[in-house]
């Protein structure tokens, strides 16, 4: 019954932004740094976001566990990968999917992938990696961000 | 008589970068942590930019209130909202301004915005996302990036 | 003879992402900070790339002066700049380089810089920053990014 899963209702239909990736999940966990706290949101069944944010942001957007927040992700900030046997990433995060669409251009491509649970995640890459990569509708891939590069939001 | 202003007076006319977006301005603040420092760059008589930077940058560009910088901001870094009641947000920096230019291509747009005091503020937006939006001349839009993001520049 | 080179044996052939630039090199220097360390990387003869990644990944990526890593570079995160006398930037990678190619579209244009040793790395800039720039092929320029935007790749 995936409608009754909290998932489902997504709190935060009223925001409207140019980033290609809204993801909305329920916080799973806050670790506060020095400076900075890494934030895990989970965004379908099986995939924790990474954010880092500093720990201003969560008192003024009042992350904790258990609540929810949305994860700006810019399309330009995701690196494709095909699966590397061994491969190492300093990007914490690495999330796998299926192509589901592509639209090109003389110098960048978006594509766009299944990344399960009824969510997709879009990439801005150059033309010529997607033709490298052969990043064609049915392909596999592999996407990774920096925590970093996240802006999360919340709304009163 | 805005031509008096210090504003009116940029000093880095010689940079000249692929960064659409050069603000020059007057530095209202440093505040250091331990690794990095914050500055808030006074761009018009009201937008106050926060750059994030290592501490030993503030020293080798001689950062100090009172003097002048340049935040070069990449366009595809600037990611922009529909106005939403309650929003919260980890980014630092979130700039109102009104679309005066639009160019499409069939993957990315560049939205040019006026964000008052004759300074504008360009992003490269997904088309998908341009047209979502309704981001046409004439409408009002919220720009917001993060502080991280901005790479500071001055001459000697 | 430039073939016994170790930079001549590229380690990470099998590595394929959608990273424009995948600039594969030495580890000459790891300085750990407090939640961060800096990690230099010879990627030809000369230009030593820095990047900045969290001290975690150093360990879980074995990153260690004289072993190899791969600098995974988004070419939107390049900025390009035209030679400015007395120019200083925050961003900590700065780059010479000649233009040898050059892609349009109506919104942003792909430069390739060659960076010498037969290094080339790539930049989507706006088409309206490529034409003020003058960047065509042959012409002289400086590529710069920060550190922070840098994913390091390593493989078992």
């Amino acid at each position: 019954m995936a409608s009754l899963s909290p998932l489902a209702m997504p709190a935060q239909r009223r925001l409207r932004t140019s980033a290609r990736n809204m993801l909305d999940g329920i916080v799973t966990a806050v670790v506060h740094g020095p400076i900075n706290a890494e934030v895990g949101l989970l965004v379908n069944d099986s995939i924790v976001i990474d954010a880092l944010v500093t720990n201003s942001c969560i008192a003024a957007l009042d992350i904790r566990p258990g609540g929810r927040a949305v994860a700006l992700i810019n399309a330009s900030f995701v690196t494709l990968l095909a699966d590397t046997p061994g491969l190492r990433l300093s990007a914490r995060n690495l999330i796998g999917g299926t192509v589901v669409d592509v639209t090109d251009s003389p110098v960048e491509s978006e594509v766009v992938l299944d990344i399960g649970g009824g969510r997709e995640l879009a990439a801005i890459v150059t033309s010529h990696s997607r033709r490298e990569l052969d990043l064609v509708p049915g392909a596999q891939t592999l996407a990774c961000f920096k925590a970093a590069h996240i802006i999360l939001a919340a709304e009163y």
